[in-house]
Parts: structure tokens; C-alpha cells; sequence
């Protein structure tokens, strides 16, 4: 398993090997096309990043041979400047175009008859409408992203290397009173500053960042965005967060911590999360099945009283995005494998004392897991 | 029509006057259910402003009574904590869930038969297999959501001053040399401070700034962001861009701004650029076609010899989003009416020239239109 960092853009022959390996599961499903909308996966084939909006991009990729990219005209230069690999483009003019002329015009057109065709459990309706032929629901693609290239995984050490670095500076500048907007400001500085040393011309649509801290008032909500004035405090647990795609790779760590002291209603909570974190760290490997990860977290975090406390599955796949399939999650029956990566970040949860829970990203390697962002996480260390 | 700005969050009375003229269209249309997946349109019935990720948020309305909101359990305090109006909250405990537990369950049970169920154009695959009874494709949120409410024309108006104070002090600090880097942080700095000074809750979740411009050689390409290290230059063209939804509103001003000197190739796109403008505020009133408005510009740039330079329509919506049908575009076949709020951005593009495009946002009032957006726009005043 390639473990140098990387962070020139793939080859062609890395979006290639893609390719082939998508027609040749398409094969094995009897599928004359697939047709993909999710932009992550259109940018997992193209290296083009693009956001929905009523001007699709939509890509069709045939048995055998290039595959077809449906494009607004107005995006051409943008297309031609970022997409690796053999393409056709096919354009429609604006939306909505005059009759005949609209992206689902060109669509149908291209596919023909379309034969038995792959599309997405994401794929709208309009589109499903545009697509003559038998639709069959697969998700392809989300499934070969699941196991990393060696390409991706040097990325993805890349991205593993900023982000601990942009949550070493947030713990080294945590003070009271330091304020969301300052700890924002600071970390996607230093983030923006890595992206751009390694690669001067990375692309801002594949890039986006969720720098931010709460206090103990709110981190037992986790998704809390209510209070853009918040401000660290004396005491805690505060929980910081790191969760970025960086030029097209994604990275998570978050730190649990304290400023002064740490309060004797959050000594347990820590501990316990702590040996939660352990347990996963232990459990991943080759072979075992996700669900039963989730499972002997719960248990264990059950045993300790804590029934009550969870809010979340212990960790979420990490690839092109920051937060992907598949899960470390009770519901999830799929089994890990060597190439995977994964955030691991048990965690729970009590209003009126706060949030607990660290993360960081691994990768499954063939004998356990490593991790791809790192940095201390003990009480000690984390009582600032 | 009221034309006070407004920057409160909406009362419960607008939001559930917003139900109500759902529910009457749904009867008219014989629908006894309406799916809601899109975030935009979620937003405008519940004032919950969230992203598209694996846990789904759908809003299930029926044919009379309170919504149905089905929500992933982490999220619950979040909802709460913004939403507004009535609704009954039926959550999920995570996705994946162990079976029978999943969004999809909730969905199904939620819904029953189902019998003759509304479903947007851009409802996912695996939200369309989850409901039972017959899916009638069908987009009644986003037709309500064109004709803005006297409330909305409030924010829209107060959207429209932020982001025209924005440009012109992108304007009155436009030298050459100054980076990409320094003008965005420039100017959602001064938007955000705007935003809090008027509501220190605002929802950072309904918030999206783009707050750009090119110098000459990318201003021909105006989606080109291969250069994050664009810099301003003696002369232009230049094409300054703020697009930006401000705590769930929207307002877009653009322009195009020489610095020092005007090139002689300049001078004649520039004209007739600003002939197609005035054109657009002429013809834009209650009754007209929009797509007349487009092929009227269209044919005057064709007729001053611009027909390759083209490459977008005349305009598009704003509302709770800044960039939304319906469009000024020769395939949008809808009439005006009052109430409705558009771009006004013709644009011409040259290669080794640069690009030629201003944009207000205007509102269309039962006489004609009026400037949500404001500033000089001349030559003479855009040579800075």
C-alpha cells in the first residue's frame, strides 16, 4: 500500500482505471449505460467539480469506449480547463432552451434506445424521465469509491497531513473567550495556505471547509449552528472541528478539550468515550462487518449508562468528500476491506454538561487500520 | 406594494399563509399528499435550512392540516431551533438504520397509501420508490416561490442594499494589484457585519456569498475559477460579481469597471452592452413573455454583429435562493407579473477582449420594474 503523500491532480491513467473498473461492473450487471449525476461522482470520472443547480451536468458512460458529458455551453472553457480523461462533451445552449434544444433533449438523444440503463438512487426525476429504456437503480460508482487507489490514499494522507495541522493550531491558540469567527478565520487560513504551497492552481469548487468549535453550552448538540457569537470558556468540554475536502480529498479530526479545568461531571463521559475510540481503533480491520463495529460501541457505551446519550454511528467513509458511504453504522452489513478509510468518532452526548467525542481518519490497511490525521487526545493533553 | 426593507425572520403567519396556498393549489391539482425534498423548497415552508447528505430531510405535506417533517433524530434541536409554523417532527434514528428504521420507513409509514402524491422534478430515485400510490411529477413550491410576498419583497429590498454597498466598495477600492483573496474577504466581511448588525441569529446555514471578479483576460469565460491568484490590472475589462444569499435571501450586482484606461476594442461591446440593459428595464412589466425579452436582447446584440458572443440568457429569479427560475431566457414561455424578481444581466463575450455584463436585481411592480440593486453604471463612472 502506497503511503507517500500526493498532491498533483490524478493522471489520466488514474481516471481511466476508473472508468474501466465502472464498465466492467457495468458488464456484470448487463447495463449498456450508466448515467451519473451526483457530482462527487462526476468528479470522481471527470476530475470535474461542479454544483447542482437547473443547468445539469450529466454523464453517460457507454459499455465500451468515452463516455459522453452533457454540459451548459456557458461552462465549456471551465470543463476544458479541469476535466482528465477522455470525453466527449455534448453542450445545450442555456436553460430553458427552445424547444428540442434542452439538456434533456441532448440526454435522450445521446443514449438512443438506451438498452438496460444504470442510474442513480440520487437520480432526479426529471432526469429518470429524460431516459428511454429499462432504468435500473445502482450505485456503482459510490461503490468503487469505497476502496481507495494507491493515488487516492497518498491524497488522502495529504489531506490527513493538513487538517491535524490546522487542529494542532486550534489547541495551541485555544484561550477563553477566543470567538467561532477568529478560530474559522485562522484554521481555513492555514488550510488555504497548505492547499495552495502543494498546488498553486487547486480548485476551489473541490474544496470546502468546516472549521469551528462549541463550547460546552452547545457541544452536546452537535449540529448546532445557532450562536455565530459563540466564544471559547473556561472549563468544557468544547469540541473542535475539523472537516474539509482539500482540492478534492476529504479529512476529519476533532479534539474534545478543556481550558483550566476539567469539570467532575466530564471525567467519566471523557473516559468512557475514550475507551469507545480504543475499541474501534481495535475492531477495524479486514473482514469484519461495519454494523458490527457500531454494535460493540453501543454495547459498551450502553454498559456504561449511556443508553440515553447516543446520538450518532461511530464513524462515516471519508474519499472525494468529507462525509461518505459507507458507515461504520448498526444499519450498515457491508464488510471492510483493505483500502477503505473511515473517520472514527464515538461520541456522546449530555445537555447541561456538554459534548464528548474525538475523530479522526483511517485508513483500513490489510492487517488493521492507520491513521491518516493524528495528534494527542488524552485528558492531560487536552486540558489546555 | 409594500417596500419597506425587512430583516426579521418571518412569523409564523407567513409561513403558514405560504401552507395554505400550497394546500388550495394541491386540491386544484386533486393531489392528496406533496413531497418536499429540495432544500430551497423545504426552507421556504419551514424556515430549516439544511444541505443534501446521506440522512434526508423531507417535508411531507397533506392535502389540509400540519406538515410532517421527517428528520434524522441528531437533528432535532437543530430543527427546533429554526424552524417556524407548525409542524409534526417524525425522526430516524440514523443512516444507516438496522431495518425497518431507516428515512425511507418513516416515509412509507408516514405516508400510507399515499394515493395520488405531488412530487418535484428533482425528487431523488429512492425518495420516489419509497412512496406508495401514484407520483405525479409536478413543481408547485417553486412556482409559488415566484411571486414574492410583501415580507419577502421586504428582504429582498434590505438583501439588495447589503450587497449594493458591497460592490461599490469593491469599486472604491478597485486598484491594479489587488488579489481575488483581498477583495472576497473584503466584501462578505462587509456582508456579514451588515447581516449581524441586523439580526445577530442569523442562519449561517442560509447564507452563501460569492464575492468575485475578473480581471480582463478571464472576464470573456465568466465561470472560470482556475486562477486563485487573479489579480486587478491597469485597464479591462474587469467584471465584478457579488451573488449572495443573506440569512435565506438573495440579491446579485455585477460590474464591468475599467482601471486607468478604457481599450479602444472596449469601447463599442461596452455600448451596446448598456443598450441591452436599458432594453431590459424597458421590456420588463407585467404580461410580457419572458422569453420575448430574450430574443429582443439576443436580437440586438445579432444585429450589432455579437451573435457569436453569446453565451446566457437575459436573466434569472432570485428569491430565497440567488439563482432560480424563472428565467429571461428565449425557452422560459411564462408571463411576468408583479411580484416576481429578476437579474437583468445581458452579457457579450470576446476572447483576448474580455467579457461585457452588468446585473441589478430588480422586482417587477404592476407598472413596469423597479432596482433592488443600485449604483452608477456608465462608462464614465465604471473607469475608476
Amino acid at each position: 500500500m502506497e503511503m507517500t503523500p500526493i498532491h498533483h491532480p490524478p493522471h489520466p491513467e488514474e481516471i481511466s482505471g476508473r472508468l474501466s473498473r465502472l464498465q466492467a461492473e457495468m458488464a456484470a450487471q448487463g447495463l449498456d449505460w450508466y448515467v451519473s449525476f451526483q457530482p462527487d461522482n462526476v468528479y470522481y470520472l471527470t476530475n470535474f467539480a461542479n454544483f447542482v443547480h437547473e443547468r445539469p451536468f450529466v454523464l453517460l458512460v457507454p459499455a465500451s469506449g468515452m463516455p459522453v458529458f452533457v454540459v451548459p455551453k456557458l461552462e465549456i472553457p471551465h470543463v476544458e480547463s479541469r476535466a482528465i480523461g477522455a470525453l466527449t462533451l455534448l453542450d445545450y445552449v442555456e436553460f430553458p432552451a427552445p424547444e428540442g434544444g434542452n439538456w434533456f433533449d441532448k440526454l435522450a438523444e445521446a443514449l438512443g434506445d438506451g438498452g438496460r440503463v444504470g442510474v442513480e438512487s440520487v437520480c432526479q426525476m426529471q432526469i429518470l424521465e429524460a431516459i428511454r429504456g429499462e432504468r435500473v437503480r445502482t450505485d456503482i460508482i459510490d461503490d468503487l469509491r469505497m476502496v481507495k487507489t494507491p493515488y487516492e490514499i497518498g491524497r488522502m494522507l495529504r489531506a490527513g497531513q493538513i487538517a491535524s495541522a490546522a487542529m494542532a493550531d486550534m489547541l495551541a491558540t485555544a484561550t477563553p473567550g477566543r470567538s467561532l469567527g477568529e478560530v474559522t478565520a485562522a484554521a481555513n487560513r492555514l488550510i488555504y495556505a497548505a492547499m495552495v504551497a502543494d498546488n498553486p492552481s487547486i480548485n476551489p469548487q473541490a474544496t470546502k471547509l468546516t472549521s469551528v468549535f462549541h463550547p460546552a453550552q452547545y457541544s452536546h448538540d452537535p449540529h448546532n449552528f445557532g450562536d455565530l457569537d459563540m466564544r471559547m470558556q473556561h472549563g468544557g468540554p468544547h469540541v473542535g472541528i475539523i472537516n474539509a475536502v482539500m482540492d478534492g480529498y476529504g479529512a476529519e479530526i476533532e479534539r474534545t478539550f478543556f481550558l483550566g479545568e476539567v469539570p467532575d461531571a466530564a471525567r467519566k463521559p471523557y473516559e468512557v468515550m475514550m475507551q469507545a475510540r480504543h475499541l474501534v481503533f481495535e475492531l477495524v480491520k479486514p473482514g469484519v462487518v461495519m454494523s458490527e463495529v457500531d454494535a460493540r460501541v453501543n454495547a459498551l457505551f450502553r454498559a456504561a449508562g449511556y443508553g440515553q446519550n447516543l446520538l450518532h454511528r461511530a464513524g462515516h467513509g471519508m474519499g472525494v468528500t468529507a462525509h461518505e458511504a459507507p458507515f461504520l453504522a448498526e444499519g450498515d452489513g457491508r464488510v471492510l476491506a483493505a483500502g477503505m478509510c473511515f473517520t472514527v468518532e464515538p461520541g456522546i452526548y449530555f445537555p447541561g454538561i456538554g459534548g464528548f467525542r474525538h475523530s479522526d481518519t483511517i485508513l483500513v490497511t490489510e492487517t488493521g487500520n492507520l491513521r491518516l490525521t493524528d495528534g494527542p487526545d488524552s485528558l492531560e493533553d487536552m486540558t489546555l
